[in-house]
């Protein structure tokens, strides 16, 4: 299985498991969360690496390969990618170099 | 192996190696750690909470199993888990959400 | 001024921006933090000190003293308010201690 | 004295300091850190709001002025200002409430 | 007031409201925090120097201002404090720098 | 496959595709990287305590693993690393706990 397999199905078991048991709260902010990202006064590709140097620094290896798939779609290169994430380490440091190894290796993939 | 056997193996092999080879200080740590959740002016299934809400917006998944297998034990209701969970996501935001999709899968098994 | 009359004198004023300013997206974020303490299977009290521990554990004093001045009115006593502290401090570790002292010094002041 | 003045002599006094006192690691990662937001395949522009995000969910307020002031030397409108904070709260979460204060605090100044 | 005058004055006006209403488990971890930088396989100087990298990556300047006095009180040297800063700054990356211009600026003092 | 093995196996993979995507931002930090720990005031064995200990305050597995491997190289002795790890769990908290029982996994295999 691919890292973007593992991720989607990972993501989709456990998606329906906070679907199942989740309150109002919960429900409203994933909600909020997906309103997030819509194009506003930053396009939607851009909202995208925003998402992605945040996950970067944050440390969060779902929430970046999430980051890149969407970014990819709304256009992003690979170029722009990579340098978002090049953003992310010198803010982040090398603490960040075990996250930039998983990103790249789905970037990789793509 | 249930999330919950994976854990439970995961920590009995790891704590045997921190027993193992820590020292005074490790180990006066550890019992304090045990002492901080004993009954008190909070009761103990709140102090559970507690736990489990530090252990969300930390997102440390391990930490958030323990803390909602001790919870059930406490008597927690898979409700005021969930509540609970709710408070970490709004404090702690989308960062959060692949620990509660870990979080969720657990509470489903039990 | 003390401490308490400080923090309210500075979030007032930081409240009225982030109104002036803010966009659907963080109205609408604002609302979802208000709901997220509202008593349901779990008292509002003990939200308070669930706010309160995620607040200690990620450090932020202003938090810090929202939810002691909010758990107090909800009728917590300094018992359980330093319990809670206690926990968020076993947690969280000795990088907690600058904040266990303002947390403290306000509660003092109360 | 504005938000703006104080932030920019705190930063005048401190990088003094820093420059008479840092080794040539400190040297090389404030060259770099200064060159990993020159326009490359992401604009000038885009790149500050990386790292205002960045430096949201990280809650560093020092940084956040730094990035506002220089998005918008870059030509970002408050609008894109706000929905890149905004943006920063969805996934960083209420903890970064106060550090939205001081954001539109300053953004009011300018 | 010096930076080193108000960071010991703050300290000692917070440790006494701590010492006042702390319970049993904050009185342990703190006797415990004291135990953890003795003399033992790694000589005091340098765990105060590892205390001070923990301090710096986790952003707490009190705790870093505090493990700066206790360094060179053990006899660390401005080289050894700067370079362990230096290896902070690479690992924690460059949302540290606002707490290396306070760094600098107390040594500075000193 | 052992702990070592492992890790020594996905940071091969994952520094593959991070050298071939990366820029030139992101190839000079890695650069920094690893002079930041050559011998100066500070002796490579202590440099290597700090990365160790900064590792563990953040939390990252696999750096953790990275330290302990070098530190062990430069002669650090068992006591020594142990006595690294105590430092960071007192000041960052029970939540450090899996990742000490990663490590000592790790130390047990060495």
């Amino acid at each position: 299985m691919t890292k973007k397999e593992a991720f989607l199905d990972r993501r989709q078991r456990g998606n329906d498991a906070v679907l199942r048991h989740g309150d109002l709260t919960i429900r409203r902010f994933l909600a909020l969360d997906g309103d997030a990202y819509r194009e506003g006064a930053i396009p939607a590709k851009h909202k995208e690496l925003l998402g992605l140097v945040a996950s970067a620094v944050l440390r969060c290896d779902d929430c970046i390969a999430y980051h890149i798939l969407r970014a990819r779609e709304e256009g992003a290169t690979r170029d722009e990618v990579t340098e978002a994430l090049s953003v992310a380490l010198v803010v982040g440091g090398s603490i960040l170099i075990p996250h930039l190894r998983e990103a790249f290796e789905l970037l990789d993939e793509l």
